[in-house]
């Protein structure tokens, strides 16, 4: 495995993704199966080399795989091109590139054929479809076929020394759903058995910066050599996750470096173990039994959906009241008018006598008011486009709020908003 | 330029984007260039050959540039690794791509300076920013340098007989923010001379299936030849959108094609101009002076911020009610509890009483009800996981209503439920 002069200690099986699809070229879709393969991939201990996307092009695709197996991947999944049509064209392309004759499987032809038959069509063209059919069964000599999730079977193949391909349909759904057949396959385990474990660990924190963090690294790296771990930082919804990645011998650094982290910005430390905010605070709600509801104006429902995303929220969610209009804010959720009239409808007053009102007016242990200037339009001198008042009250007395000046663009300022709800939620319930 | 032997007819010149960053390949965040940037290209009338994404490694992302190279293309745009710190190699691996010296640039180490002084850092190392600033500053010789958008330059490189290279930052605010001023770069006007107008099209449909489409592509081909007219489809937020791309000299037969499309399936299509379901929506509100209220259950308050996310929203939205309890319903929508009790909180009847009762509580021209059974618990035979009601009313009284079986997870069955609301204002505003 040639893994180039440039790299310092050649470390982990390498391993590619190639996505294919002329809607991915042109920008009309963003790939989702590349993100989760590389997420899996590196769970099982690969360094992940490239992702690649290409159009339906048999020379881009056949290109493609050469480059991987340039790069020194010992694996390549890829995804889509195993339809019925004839831009469908990845299992003939993997073929070629494999050196292997395809070989039609009769017994494969009438299972899909069955599972076609399923779905009631609307393009009645028994001709067309037979012999779409008949394409998806054709199979590289060796491979092994895999299940078919949606009506497209997948493919376990080995070429001879190059790297193994896996490939698999583009649609999400069909891809994860058949990704645990392929990891099961005897080609994978074979190869799986070499991989060493990722034991890679995540810290994330809110409030805190990348130059923290480097700051705080180029002090420990004076402790400690950390050179095998490889540190990643990345914002995500406003919280800055710390990704750990030891590579192999480097786990007891990974461990002490998490440890070390954790200590030294532990004010800001949501978890160590990379549980989310979204479901510390749904365990905090179910450990006191208690339930929300929301008042937004700025954010127009954003958070009560980011609340109710979780599986099982409705055993702590009870509503909310999306008042943007100055009416709506007095109507439904008591705010006087008065009041409105001498802060302005975005004010820590306001903000916090919408969280009263959803709490009333639902009937919640907890309540919360979101109120902002989004923008583009609507600010001025003393509340700009994006100051953004929260504020959290509880049955019990408890009032947590917080003013600020949101950067961003409008979608920015929304999001942002309600990450630091979810936040003040959390503080609520658990301070 | 060798566009390889396969395709068809050779036709546009080709381009290639290069995402670096170790986040992207370990799928810690999705990249949000790639998308944006390959449909900037295609709108400016390039093939896309590839998007590759690689981690920040040096070697890598010259193996990278090189296989945009072979691959034929006259352009290939970067995004990230221009940073301060160590790992930002992407200006000297481009250099080193080009064949070019690095040449300090006072100037320019100036005006980063200038800017980094602004931001108030906790980071106090002045010699390691001093270093991170003179490292910014070194631009390979003959380079365009485009000015910081955030902290960090752009470059256009020219190499030797090599693609155009186009080197921007990673956060997606300072490469959107660049991109104009790429364009406007001497080296990219000569290269723009000669790209033809890219003149796609694109229709959107709602209700209306892939295959159907290729069924009416099929007939269609029997009149008129096709094959200078790149066809896509891709479902997007449940609408089927129908890319057409003409290669050079298929622009008649492009707007041939686009003509009996929407002939063909005129009841079920949304626009023939790419105009939004969304945009659409507003329009016809203003038009009408009217004003939205949203009633949601299932949903969470995720329609409700769908029709804020536009800008300007505020002139016909006043808002929304999340009555994810039962108590909710009643109290806030005045849904009668004998109404729950009888039908079920996921029933026509209910929908229909809370699109009217969000009305009435917020004084708008126009209401929307959604219950559903979002999942994964809480179906039955006869409501099972999916099952989603829908009505909108007008106080001129129009009643719209829809009650379906949603298929997908959770996720799935909460935005497609909101894609369907968005339909049902359109008919209810429109109708």
């Amino acid at each position: 495995m040639d893994e180039g002069g440039g790299r310092q200690t050649p470390h982990r099986p390498r391993a590619a993704v190639v996505l294919t699809g002329s809607e991915l070229v042109t920008g009309v879709i963003a790939d989702a199966n590349g993100p989760w393969l590389a997420h899996e991939l590196t769970a099982l201990g690969f360094e992940v080399a490239q992702l690649l996307v290409v159009g339906d092009r048999p020379d881009d695709l056949a290109a493609a795989l050469r480059q991987c197996a340039d790069a020194g991947c010992v694996l390549v999944v890829t995804s889509g091109g195993l339809g019925p049509t004839a831009d469908d064209l990845t299992g003939e392309v993997v073929a070629r590139f494999a050196g292997l004759e395809l070989e039609f499987d009769e017994a494969l032809r009438e299972r899909i054929a069955e599972i076609v038959a399923r779905f009631p069509r609307i393009d009645h063209d028994p001709d067309a479809r037979d012999a779409g059919v008949r394409k998806q069964a054709l199979v590289p000599r060796g491979a092994v076929v895999l299940d078919p999730v949606g009506t497209a079977p997948g493919l376990v193949v080995s070429p001879d020394g190059g790297p193994l391909v896996v490939v698999l349909p583009g649609p999400p759904r069909e891809l994860t759903g058949m990704w645990p057949t392929a990891l099961a396959s005897g080609p994978m385990k074979v190869l799986l058995a070499d991989v060493p474990a990722a034991a890679g660990r995540q810290l994330r924190y809110y409030g805190l910066s990348e130059a923290e963090v480097a700051a705080t690294l180029r002090a420990l790296e004076l402790e400690r050599d950390l050179s095998p771990v490889e540190v990643t930082t990345c914002l995500r919804r406003s919280e800055l996750e710390v990704d750990l990645r030891p590579q192999p011998g480097g786990e007891d650094a990974a461990e002490w470096l998490a440890a070390e982290l954790a200590a030294r910005h532990a004010a800001l430390l949501i978890s160590a173990d990379g549980t989310s905010t979204d479901e510390l605070l749904a365990r905090a709600l179910l450990g006191r039994g208690w339930t929300v509801a929301t008042a937004e104006s700025c954010t127009g429902g954003l958070l009560a959906g980011r609340l109710v995303d979780r599986p099982g929220s409705s055993a702590y969610v009870l509503g909310g009241i999306v008042s943007y209009s100055n009416g709506a804010k007095t109507s439904l959720l008591g705010v006087p008018a008065e009041m409105i009239d001498t802060y302005g409808a975005v004010s820590p007053e306001v903000a916090r006598a919408m969280a009263d009102g959803a709490r009333t007016a639902l009937g919640a242990d907890v309540g919360i008011g979101i109120t902002g200037v989004a923008g583009p339009e609507g600010g001025t001198p003393a509340k700009p486009v994006g100051y953004v008042c929260l504020c959290a009250t509880t049955a019990s007395g408890v009032v947590v709020a917080r003013d600020r000046r949101i950067p961003g663009n409008r979608a920015d300022v929304r999001d942002r908003s309600v990450d630091a709800g979810m936040h003040l939620l959390l503080r609520a319930v658990t301070g």
